[in-house]
């Protein structure tokens, strides 16, 4: 007897010859399952978590009058690139044409052609990158069917080729709001208590930092350097984690003047609650018209709130900037009380979003939760709600097909009152039928044997418990509808 | 004076050249937005029907005990190819691989190299075709974390990159409930009862076609050609269309004997209710052991059923094939009564479908729903309840931002009470703020000046009925939460 294996195009087959025949043991197709890296399975214990926090999401954004869309996951590479920066180009995936794509291509040209000018050549489509892209682009394309200001708010995944890490992944969802075509800071405050409730419904103590970009502007002007804008900031950004001394020696080896980085000194100390700090800037920048104007915005802001019920804690901070990409006003970030977490939320306003689709003037403003990290604070704080653990209410043992129908038709009364439940299928060992439902963690079984069928009645078994005890369809439904539904 | 026009990159100048000097009016970027072929924007009312058919799907699959999963948008091209047949390659999206892709590419090979061997050098990725292979795979992937028999459901875009067409696109929803690791026929029973559940709850009017994939086996065998099951199953699928003469000559035409055809006459000729049209089928494939086998798997699924309340109608229709792919047992394709439209919803059993994956031994049955379809039939019978077309409940108009925290705290006070209201937060006339409410169909707007104010009222006006009082924040509360929560 040999032991045989052999593989041809990816089939293995093993088995024994013997006596000359050859005798297959098994034959399978060698397709070790796997997922793409920075890719991610949701099994249903994730989804049912994921799902809670989208929809307290979705019914905030539904009460505060904004309104849902959809756009396609992958839009034309014209409109992505560009948009993100180099880095963001790079990061785009890019989806190939299809049919025959060498078909008119030189192939000279590929003797010596980049990847990069390769891709241009033979993608047209790329998957979206963030949202706000795409919102940008939906809202230019169908102006003429929009009232604005308009609100929309946008739940979908996204896509990113950035090297996978611990809490990054390539495919993630974001969950934005926004509202285009208004320039009121009304919105502003409005964004503010969406966030404030969601987090109230979600059980996370947050901090809301704000800032405007405006301010920001009014500091680079009061150093005397409005255009090293970007530079100053990068620096009092990184206050907190290095503290002012370095700051200050980083700027100086940027360039920046003694007399410079003294003027920057006092508004890098400015301290005690919002409105103190609020009128400490504002001396310092009595002289800078934007500082004053992001002064006045941000205290309209607070002004407002100080009227509504917050449980969030609203921090003003100077130094925040999101890396400054395309804000022109208010810029916010929430961040997670006890947990240590990068910002879990992040938003504010734009003044020409949608200037690069041709359609000029639209200010906007928004808000971008970040899902998964809303799930990891949630997690670590023990947050998510205990009967999200709970998937199907009642599961119905099998003891036989003979009482198949009486079973399905009580599961049919139970549906109907809004019971989740389900029926074991199979012949097999109670068992095993006991500890299925165990693993899926089903708080009730229901038996029903000869003694039930004939009574017209259930054995309920509370799975926590272990008592059990027999009762009427009526009295089951009452029962489980009064532990789940109520 | 000399108007002036210039495209540099895609950037497009406009201006005036006058005494020597250019003076631009207008700077855009030529980027007109478009979105790609195949693939659409879904505005706020569109949404708002989508989500209602998601949503009445995704609760009766919870009803049944279905949890819900979800996988990436990529899979690996490995996973994805040799799965649809040579069609599904070709239309398959591969996503170009990330990073300096050609680096190691020999580009001598490029000179005469195929597109299709071409993307599979530089693709390792691709996005899911369908929500099935996705599905075994995820199952395959995670068996040990599983438990059998495992019912889950998915509700997610696929990607194909067929010729768009009226009613087909390259970007749709898949709604699919599966159960996994199990053989009973009380699973095909219950995915039979979630369809009729959920057309009821939809209010369309269906029609559910039955066979098994048995009895096509056994038909086959009796005309005396099980291998050419395909050609007899493609031949008697048409019956209805070209009726059975023509069939008949299809058949000769393609080889099969006098004899063979008139051995599958009478099973064509089968009429009458489902049990009659099941016993003349039992007669004449008595010869049959696998079509006999269908037909008892065929009548226990109708057996279970006779006793569960039913609104769909139940139809046994021996010419159903779809496409036989991979079904091995029940086949099922439900349509709407009423309306000229393809099969809404489909499934069957297959026996072996993780076994791609290494998995064997795993039966599966499973249905998937239409939802694009499916909007289209209740677009056509007007079925979507009236409520979906109302977002945003109440409006405040902007009467001056003096009273901006008076209707900032009713608005949170509404919002608590779970009315979805917006405040026109900018200052235009009131004409304009009346046109934006009813342009976004907001049933009701409230105001509030100085009297309001003072009074501490708001004054609700009916935009429909276009009367208007003035009533205390309880009342507009009670009012609204009865108009629209109740």
């Amino acid at each position: 007897m040999i032991v045989h294996i052999e593989c041809m195009n990816g089939q293995v087959n093993v088995g024994i010859v013997f006596d000359d025949l050859f005798i297959f043991f098994h034959a399978t197709k060698m397709n070790k399952p796997s997922i793409p890296k920075g890719m991610r399975d949701f099994g249903p214990e994730e989804m049912a978590k994921r799902n809670y926090i989208f929809s307290v999401i979705r019914q905030v954004y539904a009460l505060y009058g904004f309104s849902c869309i959809e756009t396609p996951a992958m839009e034309t590479l014209s409109c992505l690139m560009g948009k993100y920066g180099e880095e963001g180009d790079r990061l785009l995936f890019k989806v190939l044409n299809s049919g025959d794509f060498l078909s008119d291509f030189d192939r000279e040209q590929l003797a010596d052609i980049s990847s990069l000018s390769f891709a241009a050549k033979v993608c047209e489509k790329g998957l979206r990158y963030d949202l706000t892209v795409p919102f940008a682009r939906y809202v230019a394309m169908h102006r003429n069917d929009l009232s604005f200001p308009f609100k929309r708010y946008q739940i979908q995944p996204v896509w990113r080729a950035d090297r996978p890490q611990k809490g990054r992944y390539r495919e993630f969802y974001q969950c934005d709001a926004d509202i285009i075509g208004s320039d009121s800071l009304l919105n502003e405050v409005e964004l503010i208590c969406i966030i404030n409730e969601v987090f109230s419904r979600l059980k996370i103590p947050v901090k809301i930092l704000l800032n405007n970009r405006k301010i920001l502007s009014g500091i680079a002007e009061t150093v005397g350097c409005a255009e090293r804008i970007v530079d100053i900031t990068v620096a009092i950004d990184k206050i907190d984690k290095i503290g002012a001394d370095k700051v200050f020696l980083e700027l100086s080896s940027k360039g920046f003047t003694e007399a410079q980085i003294d003027r920057l000194k006092p508004l890098l100390l400015v301290d005690g609650d919002n409105r103190e700090k609020l009128a400490q800037v504002e001396q310092h920048l009595s002289g800078s018209e934007v500082g004053l104007k992001g002064i006045e915005e941000l205290r309209f802001v607070l002004d407002r709130m100080e009227h509504l019920p917050l449980q969030a804690e609203l921090i003003v901070d100077i130094s925040l900037a999101r890396g400054l990409s395309y804000y022109t006003g208010a810029i916010l970030e929430v961040k997670a009380m006890t947990v240590e977490m990068g910002s879990i939320t992040g938003g504010g306003r734009y003044d020409n979003l949608t200037g690069i689709f041709g359609f000029e003037g639209m200010s906007g403003v928004g808000i971008s939760f970040g899902a998964d990290r809303i799930y990891d604070v949630m997690t670590q704080l023990d947050l998510f709600p205990k009967e999200l653990g709970v998937g199907t209410h009642l599961l119905f043992l099998n003891l036989g097909h003979e009482y198949a129908d009486y079973v399905l038709s009580v599961m049919s009364k139970l549906r109907a009152g809004g019971i989740r439940c389900s029926y074991y299928t199979d012949d097999v060992k109670l068992k095993k039928q006991m500890s299925y439902a165990n693993n899926l963690s089903i708080p009730y079984v229901a038996l029903v044997g000869d003694e039930e069928y004939e009574q017209r009645c259930i054995m309920l078994k509370d799975m926590q418990k272990g008592d059990q005890k027999s009762v009427s369809v009526e009295e089951l439904l009452s029962i489980l509808q009064t532990t789940f539904l109520l």
